[in-house]
């Protein structure tokens, strides 16, 4: 029963050509913005007894990739920054009744690739890495379903196995940034609840850190 | 490649049988006592050039189980209380060239279990769950492999599959607690910084709540 840790190669990061396109709108301004359009769609939702978007156990479920990579042999985090001081891993809400990992990948597409057909990214999404859960429309969330009958939304963050060879394709209001494991680690403040924690929850991976001369 | 989340089957305390056994002697009475301890093989060993201790990159390896159970169909861990504060998981060190899971069952017998012959639980030893590095004979300890030719200690945390019927041998100077997730999480002032992050580190595994009424 006992399974091996799973292993992720990470490359450096100039084994990947990287582009700008036209500017992504953020639909919130604020985790407060965020918190009443969230709010709204629940009861909007209720009201029209439509519970589609809402895939599990009755929450709103929004998805998150997590992108790695290594400089100097210690594994990084690829983030979207918004101005100077908000960072976001490249995900957001499935459609209803849409397939999580399809759901996943066309997030990240439209997130950081060319949605061009001949251009789409093949992304390899792995492990399920963390599930974080919305008791109420507020700023708190919890690592655990809360005993309530209606959470509020539960986001997942999965791991994505980059070969070396994807690009990426930033709007130009946004920046990707690599941010280091030892930066992000137990830094709620600066990164949030969820970001800060990422480090002790891809404990259990082993990294395979690919020098780009070895290839 | 995406794999599904792991299920638990998570029973209620009342499911299983407690016994007391002999008192088990600490070996260190404090956290400056372990590491003094730590420092003093390790140095040891290095004169000794017996390295056989050191699974995992040049550190000494310790393992340790998670046992969950759940009440009011919130999930609880066990964890074994020494005097009024201090708490820890189930595991030790790893014998010289000794198997993982073998050392993993080995100690939770020798923790939890009676060691007799005819009854020597079965445990399902599952996922491993996390890993923590200590850098240097201190304190800190850390969710990566630091960036350093000889870290001191590898410390893995593995799920253990419980199916209702174990029993556990406590003991009589320890306390075996259930503590729900919504006290662990975060709280590293009383459950250090290792166990307050378990919450975090489980929110990926589907706990399926199994009601003594249910069998």
């Amino acid at each position: 029963m006992a399974l091996p840790s799973p292993v992720v190669n990470l490359y450096t990061l100039s084994k990947y050509d990287f582009y700008k396109k036209e500017p992504k709108i953020e639909k919130d301004t604020s985790v407060a913005d965020r918190l009443a359009r969230l709010s709204f769609k629940f009861l909007y939702e209720r009201r029209h007894e439509d519970q589609r978007c809402r895939h599990l156990t009755g929450a709103f479920t929004c998805s998150f990739n997590l992108l790695s990579i290594q400089e100097h042999n210690h594994p990084h985090l690829l983030l979207l920054q918004i101005g100077n001081t908000f960072h976001k891993l490249p995900g957001g809400r499935l459609k209803p009744g849409e397939n999580e990992i399809e759901g996943l990948k066309r997030k990240l597409t439209s997130k950081i690739g060319f949605n061009f057909p001949d251009r789409v990214p093949d992304w390899q999404i792995g492990e399920c890495v963390a599930r974080w859960w919305r008791p109420n429309f507020e700023r708190y969330v919890y690592p655990y379903c809360p005993n309530i009958t209606e959470p509020k939304e539960c986001r997942m963050i999965y791991m994505v196995h980059l070969s070396g060879t994807e690009y990426f394709a930033v709007p130009q209001n946004l920046k990707l940034l690599a941010v280091p494991f030892f930066e992000l680690y137990d830094n709620a403040q600066r990164y949030g609840t969820i970001i800060s924690k990422i480090p002790h929850q891809l404990s259990r991976f082993q990294f395979n850190m690919i020098n780009n001369n070895n290839n």
